[in-house]
């Protein structure tokens, strides 16, 4: 027997040409672990944007009802010679009811329950997920439980990470951001000390609101003193970064060089020895990074993906993590959403454009059966 | 009772006025395992270069004898605020004999000898040295045996770090320098692969007249292609490069991504899951770092500094790599100089402008008492 449902695609021909379209699939019945979910809600995260339209010229591409066609300047079509004329499925995350099952129990267990999963085509009517991976949800919504994975995990992979480098304060970038948010509740949780870098006064305010102390507005004037000062005070001579792209990175290791600097009693040609690490785990911005020469040679600058992290973590971490993003899904890790659409609406114009912009507090949400 | 002799002063006043001369110091008498050298021959390496000039306007400098002055832009007046006022001896290491020595037998054993030391004023015509840190050099000239630290470990460096994080290849730029051709023989001894990148056709040339297997002409139209190919048959996802500004480190990490891709059976929207590691030791170019985000996440980008390895690697590897440096001197940790200079040739504007341009192959050799 199949189920047979909408789906969205993404397909990079190896002439640059992106297809994004709504299509239909059948979908087995599940086997073994196997649950088959029907969703019903499905964040449109940052990563999930790098797989559907990546850095194709959206404003030029051709928008037609259920289709979106557009170019992908090299030499991001090369880069990605191995996606090449293959219809891929996209979605990380989403929360849905669980309606199959395979034989083995604890997929059994989930029947009729609405779960949280990671089936990596969760911009679909139905997807096969793992019954190890899924999260019962009990009274949560679909909605409030489609992101349970990414950001939560994401935010508190950095504070596990964190501590592991035996690091006691965070800088990060973007901070007002839904990861933001989480991450400064946590951090409040676990005496992270956090330095906190937005770009709009209304951003800082927001922060300040939910209770973050170090606050940096890199609109501001004298943003490297704010953030000079922010990182003597914590200590911070480590973080995280999802702009990637521009000056971020380096204007956080010059400050942080600053910082170290003042405090040496003797001159050193090489830079201070203070060690500087940042991780850059997102592109809000696909343009190039630019370090500049300012901070000897102390510095290390890594990407950042949480199944990498998960998998040097180990099961144990990971499985701690998941109990507490569960304990904490409407409080702690709670998401918001500016907007939901159904395939049709995710594929127009003006929805492209705006949730492709990745603003800061404008997340899209995609309810299937709407 | 005191000796005096002439050295090179480096001193950044707080409004970015950097002033390089001649002056005349006393050297007090040695004392414990202290040792007086009679400095006979210093290199003029990178590293001496960032502290005696930085990123000074070299070209607009004033110049009369025996003095420099020049202006340091910002950021690099402020970033070396440590420095501001300070007047600072130069030179790493350089080669000269010993004159007087400590009450230690360490430092009485090498009375009358010539020894390579890293005094760090290495530009002077006396330097106290630590015994410990000397090398006795026997027949070896003062010439051969002026380079004996900074090239000779940091290339040995590469290979021992390559070995700590389980590489059998490695990636160098500039390589048709003096330390390029040093780890040229280095891992020829020792069966590490190593693809040697270049400028020049006739670095291309020397470098496989030396024997190297795999080397790639960054001027060459084809030079990506030339690249992925090297490190495809050498699997070299690890490197280091001196460059430091401009895009070289992002064409290797590119290239390697490409070849990590090729290999790939399923497409991951994450790029490949084949770590990519370059350090940066060196600023030949001191512009940006460039990096485009074409690499996916799986990738660390790190500076390296010799001090920093040497203290992390700890004494036993330290001694073993002094001992086969020793060995090897005039060969595989052979040395070759442009020209070489007394103080006040030094400091003249063709000189200047010439050793400053750092080109491979075009070291100077500065030589006191000419």
């Amino acid at each position: 027997m199949t189920t047979t449902g909408k789906q969205i695609f993404t397909t990079l021909a190896s002439d640059g040409t992106l297809t994004v379209e709504v299509g239909e699939v059948e979908f087995s019945d599940p086997v073994g672990s196997q649950v088959l979910v029907r969703m019903e809600a499905a964040p449109i995260n940052p990563s999930d944007l790098a797989l559907l339209f990546g850095p194709a010229d959206l404003a030029t591409a051709s928008y037609t009802p259920g289709i979106v066609v557009a170019k992908m300047p090299e030499p991001f079509a090369k880069a990605a010679v191995g996606r090449h004329g293959q219809r891929l499925p996209v979605g990380n995350e989403g929360a849905g009811t669980v309606i199959a099952a395979g034989e083995a129990p604890a997929a059994q267990a989930l029947v009729g329950q609405r779960v949280s999963c990671v089936p990596g085509n969760a911009f679909s009517q139905y997807a096969i997920a793992d019954a190890m991976m899924c999260l019962p949800l009990g009274d949560i919504s679909a909605r409030d439980g489609a992101s349970a994975f990414v950001n939560p995990m994401t935010s508190l992979g950095f504070v596990e990470n964190a501590k592991m480098e035996g690091q006691k304060a965070i800088v990060h970038s973007a901070a007002a951001s839904n990861l933001g948010q989480m991450l400064l509740r946590i951090c409040e949780e676990d005496g992270i000390a956090l330095v906190n870098i937005v770009r709009k006064a209304e951003q800082a305010d927001l922060l300040r609101d939910l209770g973050a102390k170090h606050v940096v507005n890199s609109s501001d004037p004298d943003f490297m003193a704010q953030l000079r000062a922010a990182i003597a005070e914590t200590d911070a001579f480590f973080g995280f970064d999802p702009i990637g792209g521009g000056r971020m990175v380096d204007s956080i290791f010059t400050a942080m060089e600053q910082v170290a600097g003042s405090r040496m009693t003797d001159y050193s040609r090489y830079g201070s020895n203070q060690p500087k690490k940042m991780y850059i785990y997102g592109r809000l911005d696909r343009g190039e990074t630019i370090l500049s020469p300012a901070y000897g040679f102390g510095w290390t600058l890594s990407g950042w993906l949480l199944t990498s992290f998960l998998q040097q973590a180990g099961m144990e971490t990971m499985v701690r993590m998941r109990q507490r993003v569960l304990d904490g899904l409407t409080t702690t890790f709670a998401s918001h959403y500016k907007r939901e659409v159904n395939f049709e609406q995710m594929l127009e114009k003006d929805a492209v454009l705006d949730y492709a912009a990745m603003k800061t507090g404008e997340k899209y949400l995609v309810t299937p059966w709407a």
